[in-house]
């Protein structure tokens, strides 16, 4: 069997230690692991298949005779390092947003686009979160007949922010049981018990760039250039999971019954849906695996050709880490 | 002035307790003021203007003498009283769900249609808590052009749920911090970092009781019964505000512009729209006040005639008590 040579850049984030945690789940043929991070990192270790690997600093020497590098760091490091990368020959799957709709760079959710994945010139961009986890549940729906707008509201957890928003809601979560003042840093105002409904910066349109992934990413991932997304993007005090209420219309009408029967055997996707038994996707049921959940699926009450769902998935997982290492498999 | 006798029906919970806090806020001309409840809570007293008022029993004898009756009660004891309340001649303005639809009983939010309460015959009703936020914030827009569709998601607080989801919510916290297990029980799952989306039971169409309050009380107050609604809604960890994700089309296309222009000067509501500053309605600075917060506003991005916006308010204030009182205000 082949195996492969992988360095995970920006290992120490949340996203790039749920990658390497992944690569175990999910018994990806690792020769090598190099996990990379800032030189304040470099020297300590990370767990992998029970050895300790050692942090190494990203420098661009250090992609050398790397056959993958999967990018868990923020933007201006993604594009400090690609030429580097290009340079090792590795293939780079880059969970940052910096590629995402560069021309000739492959945007792939696996269950809804792998076949983009081979035309890669050394890059392959791994999409938003939100994005991955309401197109894995809507695209079954779509391939039934195609998706011409979808309005969308998110409800996203504080993984999202990384291990900065994580500790920021547990540590508020503290504060409070102790009666102590809430500290924020992570988020522009405190998230425990509050909603925020701006997820980075706001454009003229007034919709933030959190917002103008989902229709951005969506058309480029669906081969949909014409369809119209309308997103609110809203952080609330959840952990690590991500939910979306979804209206789709689509080209002809698609009844829940097709949208069940599709939904229950797509890949990726758990259907979820007997409300009056208390079974939906929520965070609870859904944050720590791979799968994305579809519930309350019903007719939209406003277009004949319309339907209304709700979509949940672990952010950290499906959102970036599983997603990018499912990306990798399928060049095993 | 004019002074009125006025009895609270279900005074021992969320919105009952409200009620007689907005009462002295408000200052509304109580002469007398009559906190019911269930015979468990007899005898015991509640604080009104400085002074100890006891608590009676819920009898159909009450309410004789009384001028107001704000019922803060379930549905069943709502049903069960409203004989005896109209006996007594009392104006009963009812904060259950009991007579919203029926024809004959006006259903009000006095800044939309305030007109519609002097055509009571004894029962005026308060509408749902979601229904009297979003409409707030939406009703000046449709003052403009009316609003044909609305898509709607929500984000209610768990005081939705009265005391019991408060107390629930906060144990939940406490319990999280102290690292022990969570307990639900007026939930169906546990709330606290987890989303619950269904509110209500839900119909043969898949729609919650709640997400149909929103299309049918919704129309009615608006006078737009051809108005289409779909809602999805949601129950997050939020003490007590609720916030509405809303896209609405209109007649004729509204510019952002001439929205914020109207909701800048409509009663009641507080325009508060600017992302990049980080101003926008959360539940942080809505809580415990009247006014409804609407922010985010822009244009939609699929309908000519559309616009996306983001409401949110107190539900026990502005979504219950507060609308009540604002109710029998107009009988002063």
């Amino acid at each position: 069997m082949k195996e492969f040579k992988v360095a995970i850049l920006g290992a120490t984030g949340a996203v790039g230690m749920e990658m390497i945690k992944v690569l175990q789940e999910r018994n990806f043929p690792v020769s090598q692991l190099k996990p990379l991070a800032s030189a304040r990192s470099a020297g300590s270790t990370v767990k992998f298949n029970g050895e300790d690997v050692v942090i190494e600093e990203a420098t661009a020497e250090a992609f050398k005779g790397m056959d993958i590098v999967l990018g868990a760091a923020e933007n201006d490091i993604s594009r400090a390092m690609w030429p580097a990368i290009k340079e090792s020959g590795a293939l780079y799957i880059d969970n940052s947003s910096e590629f995402r709709l560069t021309e000739g760079v492959p945007l792939v959710v696996p269950e809804v686009n792998k076949e983009d994945a081979f035309k890669h010139n050394g890059l392959i961009a791994n999409p938003n979160c939100v994005t991955i986890i309401a197109l894995t549940g809507v695209a079954p729906i779509s391939a039934i007949s195609p998706i011409q707008t979808m309005v969308a509201s998110s409800y996203q957890a504080v993984s999202g922010a990384g291990k900065a928003g994580l500790e920021e809601l547990e540590q508020q979560a503290m504060d409070y049981a102790a009666g102590k003042p809430l500290e924020h840093k992570a988020f522009a105002h405190q998230i425990a018990f509050n909603l925020i409904p701006k997820i980075g910066g706001v454009n003229e349109l007034g919709y933030s760039s959190e917002e103008m992934k989902l229709l951005n990413e969506g058309r480029k991932i669906m081969h949909l250039p014409d369809m119209k997304v309308c997103c609110t993007c809203v952080r609330v005090p959840v952990l690590r999971s991500h939910a979306i209420s979804i209206d789709i219309t689509t080209e002809r009408p698609v009844s829940v019954e097709e949208a069940k029967a599709a939904l229950a055997k797509a890949e990726g996707v758990k259907l979820f849906d007997d409300p009056n038994q208390e079974m939906y996707p929520m965070p609870l049921n859904t944050s720590d695996q791979d799968l994305v959940w579809v519930g309350r699926i019903r007719k939209d009450m406003i277009h004949e050709n319309g339907l209304s769902l709700w979509v949940c998935g672990d952010q950290i997982r499906k959102g970036a880490a599983s997603n990018a290492i499912q990306i990798a498999e399928l060049f095993k």
